[in-house]
């Protein structure tokens, strides 16, 4: 027998916060474009080059106004290592259509133990670039209105759970609603590189006007290479996010590579060239790093001439940006541990979609975890920050190997062989030479970069992340270890039906005589003929009470009364059922049948012995015996 | 079937916290005699000798010298309302035999609504005694080690905690425990009494020396009845806890009566010559009421001419008194909790005796609401004494209201005739008039002095234990209507037994087809032969899996599918049950048989989707309809 239930969820508070429940084959339309897919996975990536330019200055900063020198050809740098990143990632999207971050990358090429620490790191990284853009972008709306402060923390944990309910509402509609935000600020940031471009050209654009003090972290270090490596590493800063549209293929209209890979290249086309922008004009106007003023405040002055309209409007949109960079990791975290539930990594719930077909449980944990980490460290800004960026370069490396070992793989393919993986198919590619060798530079450097990270901020809180990782894969393994037991002791593969129960017998609780009992002994009555009362005695005049009563209402039923000179309920009654039970013969049933009644009062609980729950979990492991509570409602 | 369980408890840590279990056969052992009874129930009033001088001279400080000569007399009139209320008590434990506090005296006398509101009033102000006295036994530990100040929270509920596991041990052994400090405690107020007034005949005693600067609270007022009332009122603090021992008559060794109004004439004597002894001698000395030299003290140094050894014993020992005030409270509200529970206006559960034959539930209620009660107040003896008092003074109304009404009643039987009432007899007594003129009057003046506490101490929060007791007693109500309400239901008179279940019908929800399933079935075989199989698909491949595979295993039994587009799990098989129960027969039953699979770790709840509990808890309320869940062992 096959049939639709015709059950309709009703409109409730739910409907009114996140929307109408949508049935299972709307599915499909709940795609985005590269319009609305730009919003949604780039505003991660694009909100680095709000603060990619000043990390630099600021490692560079020891070496007076030499440092200017040195910030373009690092960006241009960091601009090839996006470009192999992005050419890795590109070829990545369309090998892997159904999604392919370092995860499932990993998985498929480098082994179970590589894809479990690539997805620790990425969830890890999630959680933290939710919790240090919201306490960023709350930072800057503090240096505004000092007053705040003292809020800082629930406001962004109410920034979060804004966030977290746009996401509940499905991806079509967080993508609408933080589209505009996304493309303002793309706008603000080309319109001020463009001015500034156009002063410059013009001959127009000075310096900085009254520019903050400088602040140098590291005195008395000069020119070395390991200063340089240390700029460009925290210059990378700018490549955090990249990583997002892999993940997130699933997400897009058909051809969903095809636009995914658009997407890709043009998030990266406006990272790139923004960065080059900022960081050519910034060193051209000598902006100082400072915790006072930003790098970006100082060069939008700069370039509009003073604190006018356009100046607030470009300071709005880099707020604004940096709290929706919290977005990106709403569209990758819930999807990313769907993959892993499903691999049983995780609680298999995280695989289910909530009412509006997104992964409603892995958000609301996002949510909850970010929240949490704000909570902890007080929406400070500065001790969130090293806990970052290992993560995303870690996952990068092992991403960029596993591509390279693809291509190994392919090119060790006799041409026109195919060879069907999990998610993806091995095709001989004549130019897998060239292509292993791209991922594997890539490989190269984001695993250099991620090891200064690590070295560098190691002391800063980095170790933190160092435990956390091991961790979260014990976790991993654990869960799937948990789930394969689980699996094996109840396939049916090898399995003989066990032959058919031929006795059934009913133990039957009692603490008085009342209808309650008499409902249950009704029950027990369609269960089996063998029914035993038991009655644990603390009071004898009590007992003899019930003695009295059950010869009238027991219907012939055994009574057994068990004398507690200790005035205890419980384990009397446990160690008889015990003896029964041990006594009992192959293929014989036990059930206890416990009376409870029940009251629409919540708090009628407190003044009721609650023996049915307290049995059921004190003979969870008992074979064959099952525990039956009878409701009796008295209302 | 009669047998008595062999199940003796096992040692545990519980053995060795509180001792082993004690047999309820035990119990006549479990008394105590004067001795130990003195210490039990006296320390909370005998404490109050510690500063119910110093209460008085606060107010009394205004008049300047002029104080000293009202502070002797005031405490004679305050012995003479001692004198009175003893004797009161006197006669209601010889009236009540097994335990005659406030609440069973206004029971039987003046009818539910007063044995209601003296029950609230008592109950609060056991729970304030625990809280201020161990408060201000830990303030004198905090003004000799001020370090200590950080840690005064849990200090005081350190010392809670430690007096309820003594008081877990059993009455017995805590009376033999504390015995040791309280006449410590006597015998340490007596010698400096005795060295002082020796001192004073001898015409050695001087005054105080370096008194601490005097602290005027309500200046600009003079001499006037209302000002000597105020003082009067003040220093009546030194009668709470003297009806603690009418409470615990049953605690006391055969014949209780006897021993107890031995015992508590014994303490009122101890009390009043305490009193008039250090009010006596704090005139003399001309000791200052202060916040930063208690009167004993000054008076301590005075007598024993220095801060010497004898000085330094009698501090100390005022400092155990406070915190062993406690103690008294700890013996009388588990026993009038249980009192109160006995007559439903309580949880049944305070009626058990735990391991040790005491109300350990009564004792723990107490520890976690003083303890609640000090975190919330933050230890501060000045924000929880305003709470203080009213309530005894309340019930000390109440209770001698109700024995003047008790010797009305026995005034107006014939000579010889006996009527029995719930926990006394009445029999003509020909003082009668006289006695109900000493209780009549008592009523008055302990009405007057709640009346000026209420009013004088409003404002700095004596309105919340106006507010708090008219909750209580609704509480009381509430829980009192509940009982009676579930006894009417379930009662068997005018019940006519339901006719025999004719027809049960039996739902197995099956999430797949595995051991566990076939578990299930087994036993719903046992059960009926109508068994409906039901899946709830969110997949249509997982749906036509499941089908196959119940095609092998399913043993001929049914099988409904509910699709559900919502993917949703326990609504859909809701409705499909709800839709069942519906059409159901009379005399028919409905059994839900959920598998369910269990294993030994405790995380792996978190990993699976538990249908049963979920169930359950939604079909508490159809009629006819049971919910069983089968658990298969997984380990």
């Amino acid at each position: 027998m096959h049939r639709e239930t015709g059950y309709k969820p009703p409109r409730s508070w739910r409907t009114w916060l996140i929307g109408r429940p949508l049935p299972t084959a709307d599915a499909p339309h709940q795609t985005i474009g590269k319009f609305i897919g730009l919003a949604v996975f780039a505003s991660d990536a694009l909100s680095s080059t709000a603060y990619a330019t000043q990390e630099m200055l600021v490692v560079l900063a020891v070496l007076g106004t030499m440092a200017y020198d040195f910030v373009f050809p690092l960006s241009l740098a960091i601009v090839v290592l996006l470009a192999i990143v992005t050419l890795s990632y590109e070829q990545t999207i369309h090998a892997y259509p159904n999604g392919g971050g370092s995860y499932i990358v990993s998985r498929e090429n480098l082994g179970i133990w590589p894809a479990r620490i690539a997805g620790a790191a990425l969830l890890t990284d999630y959680i933290l670039t939710v919790a240090v853009s919201v306490s960023s972008g709350v930072a800057q709306i503090i240096s505004a209105y000092p007053v705040l402060f003292p809020w800082r923390v629930w406001l962004s944990v109410g920034c979060i759970l804004f966030i977290m309910l746009v996401n509940l509402r499905g991806i079509k509609e967080s993508g609408a609603t933080f589209a505009i935000p996304t493309y303002y600020f793309i706008l603000a940031m080309y319109a001020m590189v463009g001015v500034g471009l156009f002063r410059y050209l013009t001959g127009a654009l000075g310096i900085v006007q009254d520019p903050p003090p400088l602040e140098v972290l590291h005195m008395g270090q000069g020119l070395s290479a390991f200063l340089i490596l240390r700029a460009f590493a925290s210059g990378t800063a700018a490549l955090t996010g990249v990583e997002a549209i892999s993940n997130g293929v699933p997400a897009f209209k058909e051809p969903r590579s095809r636009n995914a890979g658009i997407t890709l290249i043009i998030m990266s086309s406006i990272l790139g060239s923004l960065l080059l922008g900022i960081s050519f004009l910034s060193a051209y106007v000598q902006a100082v790093p400072s915790e006072a003023e930003t790098v970006i405040s100082q060069l939008a002055r700069t370039a509009y001439g003073g604190r006018g309209l356009f100046y607030m409007l470009t300071i709005s949109a880099t707020t604004i940006i940096l709290i929706l960079a919290a977005n990106t990791a709403f569209a990758d975290f819930p999807r990313l541990s769907a993959f892993m539930a499903r691999d049983n990594l995780l609680p298999r719930q995280m695989t289910f979609r909530g009412s509006r077909l997104v992964f409603s449980r892995g958000i609301v944990t996002l949510a909850v975890l970010a929240s949490a980490l704000i909570v902890i460290f007080n929406a400070s800004v500065t001790r969130l920050i090293p806990l970052y960026a290992i993560g995303v370069f870690f996952s990068f490396t092992l991403s960029q190997a596993g591509m390279a070992r693809r291509w190994w793989k392919v090119g060790h393919l006799r041409p026109g062989e195919e060879v069907r993986e999990r998610s993806s198919v091995l095709r001989y590619d004549p130019a897998w030479r060239i292509k292993m060798a791209i991922n594997g530079f890539g490989a190269f450097c984001t695993g250099v970069v991620m090891i200064i990270f690590a070295v560098t901020k190691f002391v800063d809180g980095a170790w933190v992340v160092v435990l956390v990782i091991p961790g979260m894969v014990a976790m991993f393994t654990a869960i799937e270890t948990h789930y394969r037991h689980v699996a094996q002791r109840l396939s049916l593969e090898h399995y003989g039906a066990p032959p058919r129960i031929a006795r059934h017998r009913v133990i039957l609780p009692i603490s008085g005589v009342h209808r309650g009992t008499l409902a249950a002994l009704r029950y027990a009555r369609t269960l089996s003929d063998d029914i035993t009362a038991v009655h644990v005695s603390i009071d004898p005049e009590e007992a003899e009470k019930v003695r009295r009563k059950w010869e009238v209402w027991g219907d012939g039923v055994r009574l057994v009364v068990l004398e507690s000179p200790y005035r205890l309920y419980i384990e009397p009654l446990l160690e008889y059922i015990d003896e029964v039970h041990r006594q009992r013969q192959p293929n014989e049933v036990i059930t206890v049948v416990v009376p409870e009644f029940v009251s629409h009062h919540w708090w009628s609980g407190l003044l009721h012995a609650r023996a049915a729950v307290t049995l059921r979990a004190a003979l969870l492991f008992h074979k064959d015996l099952v525990i039956t509570s009878v409701p009796y409602q008295i209302d």
